[in-house]
């Protein structure tokens, strides 16, 4: 139903955000091994190395602002769910943020949801 | 294999934002009617539907420019391609451009693809 993967959007990029600006080496619970994201351009697989990614980024904090959330199923019948966010972070001490857009896509699993794809993207003006 | 999700990634946004440019209503063949569309929040089912929301949009011409593209298998062994976007757009006459994120799911149907999830937001700034 519609209501629920949109419901499941805010929940998610809610805690996943939540978790990312408070303790980011938390978010192995969310990857699997076949897990992938791509990072500026740079393509990372496996839970490890995705979070060992995330924790080596060169700040110490971080404030992500979500402005938009997107849901669609990402098929009619496996249950995954397709989310595009589109926001802005604050890093330290910056007094400017930077917009970034960025897609998950979640797989259902015993109850809840791991994510299978995520794209990070900085949106430079040029 | 890496290198052939990444290819579908130039191949298939060279081709949909050169179709789009020239002639919109041509979108129709890469869509199906369980394919979804949001466009700006606008939540839109099926290829009449979008190809109408498509070319409803209000103006003449438009030009579409990619800065990046990522790629990502949508699953360990669907054949899907997951396809995120970010570039800049403008229309008419105007001489300043707009930035925007799009995502698409393609999702293989002999030997080809079509679009089944397909998410459009322009990155104002705030």
């Amino acid at each position: 139903k519609m209501t629920d993967f949109n419901a499941l959007a805010v929940q998610f990029t809610d805690f996943y955000y939540n978790t990312f600006d408070t303790d980011r080496s938390q978010l192995t619970a969310l990857y699997r091994d076949h897990s992938m994201l791509s990072f500026e351009g740079a393509q990372i697989q496996g839970t490890s190395a995705i979070v060992q990614k995330l924790v080596s980024l060169p700040f110490a904090r971080v404030k992500h602002r979500i402005s938009t959330r997107d849901a669609q199923p990402s098929s009619p019948s496996s249950g995954g769910v397709l989310v595009m966010v589109t926001g802005e972070l604050q890093i330290d001490d910056e007094t400017t943020t930077q917009r970034y857009s960025q897609v998950f896509h979640l797989v259902p699993e015993g109850g809840s949801y791991y994510v299978f794809n995520d794209v990070f993207r900085l949106n430079y003006m040029e």
